[in-house]
């Protein structure tokens, strides 16, 4: 029994990972990983999902250079969700999201809409074209 | 087309949410919700869950006391993710975990195992007793 076998992984063996910046406590992305995402990640030091939509293993920054350094890897009560606290590397300040953002949750509910708060720090364009 | 149709439920409905402590930024719990639970937790500023388990909507600190005051509904970059900011009431400091302590990230990895870090604030027995 490894510590990999206490997590209760979906029936399509995922666990769902929320990713907080270490130092700001900002929640920056949620995603999901299988059992080899996860031993990656704590070998690594580097937060390395699964894509769903790609269904293969995304080692986050790959593309874009916007790596994740993992600190703390935490479970929950019920053993079915990660948490990582990372620093968000590649450009200051850190943007996790594919928008060019600092964080993925940049739509805030308002008056019965959702108002997109946060700035594009960069360019998509410019991300991915490298 | 309302603020709810944007959103991207899964094939049960349902759509996660991560609830965040307003005041320190820690990650205190991890839920879901269905289109009802979200419209509630809306409705009230107080958080809404749909409960997996029981197959009904749960509102948290219903049993527990420990209600969650809703400050700030955040939606992800895909439109299927849920961040709360909250005030986590009922006992001082927030005991958001069945478990009576804060968060529910109270396991962490460490040396290839899961170690538990946070105390208990409140014994279980007496937050379901009443």
């Amino acid at each position: 029994m490894t510590w990999l076998d206490e997590i209760r992984w979906d029936d399509q063996g995922l666990v769902p990972v929320i990713a907080q910046e270490a130092g700001s406590g900002d929640v920056l992305m949620f995603a999901w990983m299988n059992r080899e995402a996860l031993a990656r990640t704590a070998e690594l030091g580097e937060a390395v999902y699964w894509s769903r939509s790609r269904q293969r293993l995304w080692h986050k920054g790959e593309e874009s250079g916007h790596i994740q350094t993992v600190h703390d890897i935490r479970l929950d009560c019920d053993n079915d969700v990660v948490l990582l606290k990372v620093t968000q590397r590649g450009h200051e300040p850190g943007i996790a999201c594919h928008t060019g953002r600092h964080s993925c949750f940049f739509k805030r509910y308002d008056n019965a809409a959702w108002q997109t708060t946060d700035p594009v720090l960069k360019d998509p364009e410019h991300i991915y074209s490298k």
